[in-house]
């Protein structure tokens, strides 16, 4: 199929299927969820892969099926993970993308795309504070790959030469973060062949500020001094959370900072979910001293909404990142090209061919500016503390942690009636486990609303709110607490 | 902006320029690229991002500005990389994803593609011939993941305890490939710990099969035997090619599979180009042998023309992934929620988030059938065939191999008149040398075709000529021919 009337008819077919999902998602009275069991779910339709050619109705039924079944993450009341909402130039600046069909990794493939890269994390890095905008970075396949090449790059500014000789020509190394750091920074460790032992998890300081957890800073030194005593082992990573992601705290930047200073250590930010807040000229100081680090993780995805995936590393050191990870394939980044080769950058990658992530953000940068992702942004932590106002001394709830987040994370217990008033606190608490995932599994049997829980060390299953959906509102919110008690009451 | 009517008006007109700009791509009277040299490119619009907003208006300019600049992928003269054409129902896929904006990590927030990539990584299983097609697998953000998967699993199988205690707690591991292998092998090996010196690139065997070049059999079982005996080295990673980037060369699968298997160690097939010739009942004898792999890297955005990304890792050992990667995160996988936890997929990732890469696979199988895509891989291996038959005997022409290529890969020098009959064979050799540059750089200033050229080992400049799209035609390799020979006389 080329570009025939036929195949263009189809394709608006297409569209206009996607228009009114889009238009029903926005609309309050759909459901987030049309809820099946996975087996279920497979009875539904013929999923099975035919050796047959299907008819382009049948194509198009199979997108309606797709789509029935489909979580409207744009829903209003969708609130269940990080990223959630649709902009409509984001959208389009994916459809766009998509059609494009192209590959990040030579400005020959991808010129426009290329450019656009390097404008938009020169102005990230602007907006971190680095001298000028200067430095290195690259849109990576999600947050979790992003601290992934954190924790790369500081093994190699450290020991280079463990590109070609590998661990086995190194010190033991060892790594530092908070307990609620994301578990990613484990998985990059177990993968760069570090292991998970050699992260150290630091307990956080609950006091910190008075108001959010954090890591705790002298326990942070004491053991990174434990550990420089110790012989064959180097303290090499320290990565600081910028909104963690269960409780949206941040850690002290810049007494972490310090610390890092004094011992010589990589210090990579974690602000996958947090970093969006330098956006913000109400909220940015929560990351003061950000510009003291030697990398950055900053999903756009998540806190502006720019449709997945869109996750960026900056990083303070130029050239380190092609240093470390260039392997002159003579068949892409061929030396006598025509034009100028440093915008072939793809050898810095892990990846070769790299997917344009790009273009959305850049689309939606240019529809909103600056100020309107700052608007968005502070929006959703005025509904959050609209939320946390609400509910902290209402009947039935008990919040997490004390204080007002910093972050658009709350996190609540919702006491049913019959158990408020238990006396026997291990009965309490064993009940109390119990409620969050029913009134969830209720919630996406209604289909009416979702948002997400967990147990976090010894606290029992409460829910996490998070807003980072630009179609919420006061409204939405009222509906949240409504919703959980009428789906909770009997529990 | 949400589900309005001026914003659904917006998504309308960028539809409208995509669909412009998809007809355009197929008309071969339009230039495959508008070339400009960086600096130029960066004068030729405001691409600077600013505080304050732009209109809709300046959007849609900005977005038709972009597609005047980029490469026409799906044009049927641009040749230049594995990945080319553009295939309407995986587009319209893609369109869709990007509207269900969802993520991979959990059922609950994707239950269909989960489905989906269930039922699609075990048609695939089944293909490659592994009982019932049992097993595992992931689509991974490219070829490079997929192969640094690969290697991590293998790791990981012989050694359970690198993930906890890293690669201080195991031997020297040494993993092998062919000196044609694809450069993210090394690539991984420097981002795992394990260093590109322990990746030995086992010296290719021209005659191998009296046509193709693929890893030499004897040196492969020499040197892992030469390892094997040495103390502290550990060999425990073959890494086979299914179709060389540059040769399109099939590594002899069964004798490697014979090797790994008597030494115990993980074979994998890199596949990422050649993979897709399973599909084919006429090519797949080139892999015989694949079934006996460990584990084994498939891109369907190659081969296949899914949009991109779009690549496989499929995995013969049940559960392995899983063990290797879990980090057991409970606010995402949390172990009490109401349906069967074994759809939720993420955490046998290195990613979080992941990206939905499986519908446009899917759907486009749905769309042509096993037997569509088999139809439409041999037909490009009928092009790649006409195309060497047409030049192998043409002046002016030198085979860079002898015999039929295996894949779509046809390799040639083209020598302008000037330089064929040089008697001095180095002063030709450097001539030689600069002429595909120079005819590559003319391409692209005319716009009238791309294709790819490389040195390689003591080979100059060659041109790989390469054919994935299927909207190619044999007039379209008569006017690459007669378009070299035009560019390139004066040389």
């Amino acid at each position: 199929m080329d570009g025939d009337t036929k195949t263009m008819t189809f394709l608006q077919e297409v569209v206009d299927i996607l228009m009114a999902y889009i238009v029903e998602s926005f609309d309050r009275e759909t459901k987030v969820i049309d809820f099946h069991y996975p087996n279920e779910l497979l009875q539904m339709n013929n999923w099975e892969l035919q050796d047959e050619p299907a008819t382009l109705d049948d194509i198009l039924i199979s997108c309606r099926a797709t789509l029935k079944y489909a979580i409207k993450t744009a829903h209003p009341r969708y609130f269940n993970q990080l990223s959630t909402g649709l902009d409509m130039v984001g959208l389009a600046a994916d459809w766009l993308t998509s059609t494009a069909n192209t590959n990040m990794f030579t400005y020959e493939v991808a010129p426009v795309f290329v450019l656009l890269e390097y404008v938009t994390l020169k102005k990230m890095r602007e907006i971190i504070g680095w001298p000028d905008g200067r430095g290195d970075g690259i849109f990576s396949p999600g947050g979790a790959i992003s601290n992934m090449y954190a924790m790369l790059l500081a093994r190699f500014k450290m020991f280079p030469e463990v590109k070609e000789k590998g661990m086995s020509s190194v010190p033991r190394l060892v790594a530092f973060t908070s307990e609620h750091s994301h578990f990613s920074i484990k998985k990059g460790a177990a993968a760069l062949g570090i292991g998970t032992e050699s992260v150290i998890c630091i307990k956080a300081d609950e006091r910190h500020m008075g108001i959010v957890i954090t890591a705790s800073v002298d326990t942070l030194c004491a053991v990174i001094f434990l550990f420089v005593l110790m012989q064959g082992f180097v303290p090499f990573f320290v990565s600081a959370t910028a909104g963690t992601t269960v409780y949206g705290a941040f850690d002290p930047l810049i007494a972490i900072s310090d610390i890092c200073k004094k011992y010589n250590i990589w210090m990579h930010v974690d602000g996958a979910w947090g970093g969006s807040l330098l956006m913000s000229r109400r909220h940015r100081w929560k990351l003061d001293g950000v510009e003291r680090a030697n990398s950055v993780t900053w999903n756009p995805h998540k806190m502006m909404s720019v449709p997945l995936q869109c996750s960026a590393l900056l990083v303070r050191e130029e050239g380190l990142m092609q240093n470390c990870n260039q392997m002159h394939a003579c068949y892409l980044f061929q030396q006598d090209k025509h034009y100028d080769l440093s915008y072939d950058t793809g050898d810095k990658a892990l990846q070769c061919g790299r997917h344009v992530d790009i273009f959305k953000l850049w689309l939606m940068w240019r529809a909103k500016g600056t100020i309107g992702f700052e608007a968005q942004i502070d929006k959703c932590l005025e509904l959050s503390e609209y939320l946390y106002n609400k509910i902290k001394d209402r009947e039935g709830y008990e919040m997490v942690f004390d204080g007002k987040p910093q972050h658009t994370n709350v996190c609540f217990w919702y006491l049913p009636p019959g158990i408020r008033y238990m006396e026997d606190k291990e009965e309490r608490k064993k009940h109390l486990h119990k409620v969050a995932p029913v009134i969830k599994a209720r919630m996406m049997e209604y289909g009416t609303t979702m948002v997400s829980y967990q147990p976090q060390g010894d606290k029992v299953n409460f829910f996490r709110m998070v807003i980072s959906n630009p179609a919420a509102t006061f409204e939405d919110i009222d509906f949240l607490i409504e919703e959980i008690e009428r789906l909770g009451q009997d529990l």
